[in-house]
């Protein structure tokens, strides 16, 4: 794991002066990296650094000579219009960059004046996804959230025997993880009711998932173990991730092969990744409570157990279509912390991951399912904050769901701090649901595979 | 669906005279796409066609002009290191290039003099995947299969209740698919036997899968659905596919999500894609027992239940180290039939994998799952042909096999036959289990993320 540095100083200031602001989620303690380009514009999408509310434009900065060295080398890969290539590069160029950034964009710096013709407004910008995401694992490790869903099935027994042994995870459907802000069709599928013919058509219990998503940096070849106490070295950063799920559609297709149709319609991932670097004055010890067995020997290590976990806040806000049209501000449903939900590590679901000879490969996104505490009010989807939707939630603007409507706004937030660091945050990751594109069989188009209606 | 034309036609012949031998798998009418490079040779990979026991190098082919219009574009993009974007072209283009190689190839040609410097040996060659794989999805529409392995479980209900309304399917690894010929290293894992603690190691119960595998051509957008009566011209052709399974890892680890590190290991393609248009001879209709229900209109035309199957001979051979020793050819395990194993067709899954919202990307990959016939001499795996690991087979070499051991070959073959047409095959899919590259957990060496032992 990265030991703190000068980077992670508290004392820091930047000459971009809302990086100082302390309500920022991009202090110069942060430096998370993301895809952007000018909104609206066609240029090529590339690498850029968030640092207050503007955006440090790499490809601009590396043309103007600002870097040397590593810090030039991994600058050049992280200007392309996908990390994929700077994830690859591993710890040292990572570093490298990041130091170079901090020195430059410091109170003072001498590259001031290159790199303030390389600022683009956060606001003036957009984004795509930071990585090419060759294949996407979704985990299952937030332990309140296995305990509050498999208490709906199986109110004696909810966790399963394999939970506190196995980080259970499968694979996702990588094509359909979009970036913040792109539109939510509500998926179409089958149901089964109570009646003896399932039905198909748009789903009625539309959910979030408040997540994680860690980022693979360098991989291994087929067949090659990643030690644990190696797993972090593989791990490049962190973004927030809602793993929108469709929740009648999912029981009734679920068994014996997992989740299908009922995940595969979409994921949203914010914009901006921070870096495992930047986490590092927030690490904190794995949780695990009286009586839970130790890993099995090839997830454990000393470090991993006493440093593995992330202090790291997590928010759901919901703004509905009404609360738009009356300017209310988005209302806080959730509020929950990765620390207290995740019963296994990010080193540890890395390395379970490989240790059956699966290759990963850099830009590989690992979810980290969803994150919810112990309490109601900490709930990370609306299947546990609705009690399998059987209690609505009712809302300040006189509104009540139980599941998501058209309109709505999901927005996912997350920050860390702690007594002594500066404050960081990992922006938004935020996504509206929108009707479902397209009718029930009978009113099908046959030529109908082209851009849904209404977008 | 693509109807008859000339290029199907019993009677043609080629100047390729290996390619009228009544015993190759790619006469005249087969044609089917791959990616080669002389074996050895730092050349690019690139597309080619096989003829007999040659590969048309379409790279050269295109070179000397031999094609015009329509089907120059497609050779073009068939020429290249992946077939991707000859996939994206969609079924005009394909057919194109299918004329144009059919009347070059035939007895007689103007074309001959050129394409005859555009010829390798197939036995001089080596191949890559035919695509990259952006999502390798796997069904499961093998009803006797579902009903044999869930017998093992379920004595009484074998089948759940929505296997004849859902074409069930899940995510898989896209990242551990390797072209035939790759070895397969035998995957590490936890598994759970009566003691209170899982072990974790070696599979001791590696099996193989005997699947067909067939790629998508043209996607949709996220959002946009594929009618049933469009769902064929999104479909490019059909592979052999090898779902290499461990059954000790699978049930300890997969509820509630499904299978993991039990599968995401490796699975192997075979080098060769028949295309749907080369199968329009052996198209036949859909099975269905009495009783069984109307699939969803969304899932249902009469063309689909008509002619929407594939009548497609399958095998499984079985090569022992001690049977390569003495010299012993390969024995077959069992043979079944795609139309009498398959409960959906492959519009089906196509349909309903967009149904819900997800998009598809030309390169995909959908695996049926195991395809195996309702008696045991036609099982497709060996969890079915061993009644759950407790009847060992006997082999001709006087050696027993329950599960598979370090230096087994298995072999998948398939062909295509019926009065009146050519018969056409898929070549080989092979693979050899290797022992598993890194030992138990205590002897790893934090570094050994590198080539894994002994290859």
């Amino acid at each position: 794991m990265t030991p703190l540095n000068e980077t992670h100083s508290i004392d820091l200031r930047s000459w971009v002066a809302s990086a100082n602001d302390g309500a920022t989620d991009f202090p110069l303690q942060n430096l998370p990296f993301g895809i952007f380009r000018r909104r609206g514009s066609n240029e090529s999408f590339r690498g850029g650094v968030a640092i207050g509310d503007q955006i440090l434009d790499l490809a601009s900065a590396v043309h103007r000579g600002v870097f040397n060295g590593l810090a030039q080398g991994a600058a050049v890969s992280a200007s392309r219009e996908r990390l994929n290539d700077f994830m690859a590069m591993g710890t040292s160029a990572w570093s490298a960059l990041r130091l170079a950034l901090s020195r430059a964009l410091r109170e003072g710096a001498n590259e001031r004046h290159a790199l303030e013709a390389c600022l683009v407004a956060q606001s003036a910008a957009e984004h795509a996804l930071p990585a090419t995401i060759g294949d996407y694992t979704d985990f299952y490790i937030g332990i309140h959230h296995a305990t509050a869903v498999g208490r709906l099935f199986r109110p004696d027994t909810p966790l399963l025997p394999n939970y506190k042994w196995v980080p259970i995870g499968y694979h996702g459907r990588s094509s359909s993880v979009v970036v913040s802000g792109e539109p939510i069709y509500r998926p179409h599928g089958q149901s089964k009711g109570t009646a003896d013919t399932p039905d198909f058509g748009p789903s009625k219990r539309l959910d979030y998932e408040l997540e994680l998503g860690f980022f693979v940096g360098p991989g291994n070849r087929r067949g090659a173990h990643i030690p644990i106490e190696d797993a972090e070295s593989h791990l490049f950063g962190v973004a927030l991730f809602n793993d929108w799920s469709a929740r009648d559609i999912q029981p009734w297709e679920y068994q014996p092969l997992g989740p299908f149709l009922s995940k595969n319609f979409a994921s949203t991932l914010s914009p901006w990744i921070v870096t495992f670097e930047a986490l590092a004055p927030f690490r904190a010890y794995c949780r695990r409570a009286q009586g839970d067995p130790e890993p099995l020997p090839y997830l454990r290590s000393d470090e991993n157990m006493a440093r593995g976990s992330l202090d790291v806040q997590l928010e759901v806000l919901l703004q509905t279509e009404k609360m738009k049209h009356v300017g209310s501000q988005p209302v806080c449903l959730s509020r929950s912390s990765f620390v207290e939900a995740a019963y296994w590590t990010p080193s540890q679901l890395l390395t379970h991951h490989a240790a059956g000879g699966c290759n990963l490969n850099a830009g590989d996104l690992l979810g980290s399912g969803t994150l919810s505490g112990p309490h109601p009010s900490q709930a990370g989807s609306l299947i546990e904050k609705t009690i399998g939707g059987r209690e609505a939630i009712t809302l300040p603007s006189g509104e009540s769901r139980i599941f998501l409507e058209d309109g709505d706004t999901v927005s996912l937030r997350a920050w860390c701090e702690r007594e002594g660091a500066q404050r960081i945050g990992f922006g938004e990751c935020v996504g509206t649901i929108r009707a479902a594109p397209f009718d029930t069989p009978g009113a099908l188009h046959p030529a109908q595979t082209g851009h849904p209606h209404g977008d």
